[in-house]
């Protein structure tokens, strides 16, 4: 069996781990991972969406932090502070930096990211395939009110991470760019694993800077609207509260409303100008999206069980026999 | 007063110390650091002499190591071993890389590596200039009988950190080569700080691959014989062993015996062709170099006292009074 997911990070590698625990060995599964909050920062390239999967499938992650590995120390951060190293609001650990060195390295060696994913993976054997959706850069950025001019009149648009990280989105913001996307592709063999597929999942990410970062790339939508596999998402939204993260931010950002319904619609269904099939909403949330097939299942990820019966519930909602 | 002394790592960085301590804040104290031993691994451009040099003089060495950060750890370099990265055989640590990405963004930047030491020293503040002697690539490689060749036939170069951290200078060795000296100028400020210098000192560093590095690239060694200064080396060889370091195993090479003398020679008089007027040989060492001051004093760098002394007598060698 074949099942191809699209994620992003935190939430998405979770998930991830549901659907491993459920496949064989002969069953492939296929990550398509976000790389809108991908950056350049002190010169190494950073992916962490692609490495919150690598090491959460691979047992190097920080399962409290959720992003990060685990026994992690920070003495390169501190003193790229003591130094006054631009920027100071983003920790990189000492361990994981040896993660961006290598991917650095090769980068600009002249590696394509998902050759120097496939390279680090060999490593981290996550157990099935991790993909950027693509090898081209294609970074969110966000359009926010410059909260250096005192002012308050000049917008600026900043990196997603800034924005997510500095400014907790706490900044007025007005619009997501995805740079870069409109000449972007997919990276090798990321259509196939769509059209190819016997089940599509959109893991419970953020609906707009992850699984809409991946929507970005020309070609992904029109993949899912066209593969013979069922497309089922889950939703991030529980309770009109995101699982986790700032979605409520981000979805505010393109005037959706934060509940499971209004996420399905901004998905839509592929019977209308849409992407989606089924659409899987928490147990005591209720939606109408027209066109998909809604349904209700306990959707929090608190352990690797619960976990496991959210991948199992959304296999079954695309047709697939486990 | 203008005092300009010609370092490598370790025994320069302590001897600097000892010039430190005798000099007052109107002195001018110039290092002009060998960068022969300079190399990009995992994408980071190492300087093992400046910082040394850099660490020794702000406070941060390990002092007994001699050299890297105090209070080291070394996860980065655990986990690059862990992916298998290449080379597995130089320890970055993790407090040293933030050093090594704040340079190497600059350097890739357009910023030369002067300007860039000049940068990283804004924080550490030596307390006296340091500068590469060149901002052009100019590195040490060896020459040795290919390790790794069975028949032991073929000879390749590498380059000199390998020879040094890896095979421990114990392979069979047949020269150096400076790898773009020849091409190489002295950087901004070092030409001007031999020529207009009170006195010029060599430190008892390896006169093969530090100080001999420093003389490879052209323009040095024309400055060092037509300053109006006086030119006084220190022997780092006593009793017939070098200081510290494998110095014996470079002189070897280039076919110079293991004694003060023979140094001495090899640096030469300037009333001859060499760059020497005076020549600082440990108390129990006895050397005649012709046409050169010799002068016998404790050459034990064995704490700050004895090495301002060490440095006291250089200059007084040199005319200059304190």
């Amino acid at each position: 069996m074949k099942v191809t997911v699209l994620v992003g990070g935190v939430g998405g590698a979770r998930f991830l781990q549901g659907v491993k625990s459920l496949l064989g060995e002969d069953d492939e599964i296929t990550a398509i991972v976000n790389v809108g909050d991908d950056v350049w920062m002190h010169g190494l390239r950073i992916c962490p969406d692609l490495d919150t999967c690598m090491y959460t499938l691979g047992g190097g992650i920080d399962t409290e932090r959720g992003w990060g590995r685990v026994a992690e120390t920070w003495h390169a951060r501190d003193e790229l502070a003591a130094y006054g190293a631009d920027p100071d609001w983003f920790g990189l650990g000492d361990r994981d930096i040896a993660t961006h060195l290598i991917r650095s390295r090769m980068l600009r060696t002249g590696y394509p990211l998902s050759a120097v994913t496939e390279a680090l993976c060999n490593r981290w054997k996550p157990g099935l395939r991790l993909l950027p959706v693509t090898d081209d850069r294609s970074e969110t950025h966000v359009v926010v009110t410059d909260p250096e001019d005192p002012s308050g009149e000049s917008q600026r648009a900043i990196h997603f991470q800034e924005w997510w990280v500095r400014y907790r989105a706490q900044i007025e913001t007005h619009s997501f760019a995805h740079i870069g996307a409109e000449q972007a592709s997919p990276a090798p063999g990321v259509l196939e694993a769509i059209v190819d597929a016997d089940a599509v999942i959109l893991a419970p990410s953020n609906p707009v800077v992850s699984v809409g970062a991946i929507l970005a790339v020309p070609g992904i939508r029109s993949a899912l609207r066209t593969t013979a596999a069922k497309v089922v998402g889950l939703s991030p939204i529980v309770d009109d509260k995101p699982l986790r993260g700032m979605a409520d931010e981000c979805l505010s950002v393109i005037d959706v409303e934060t509940t499971a319904e209004a996420v399905g619609k901004y998905y839509g269904a592929r019977s209308d100008t849409g992407i989606l099939d089924g659409w899987l909403i928490h147990s005591t949330d209720t939606a109408t999206v027209p066109g998909v097939d809604v349904r209700s299942v306990p959707l929090l990820m608190t352990d690797p069980e619960t976990t496991a019966r959210m991948a199992a519930a959304a296999l079954h909602c695309a047709g697939v026999d486990l």
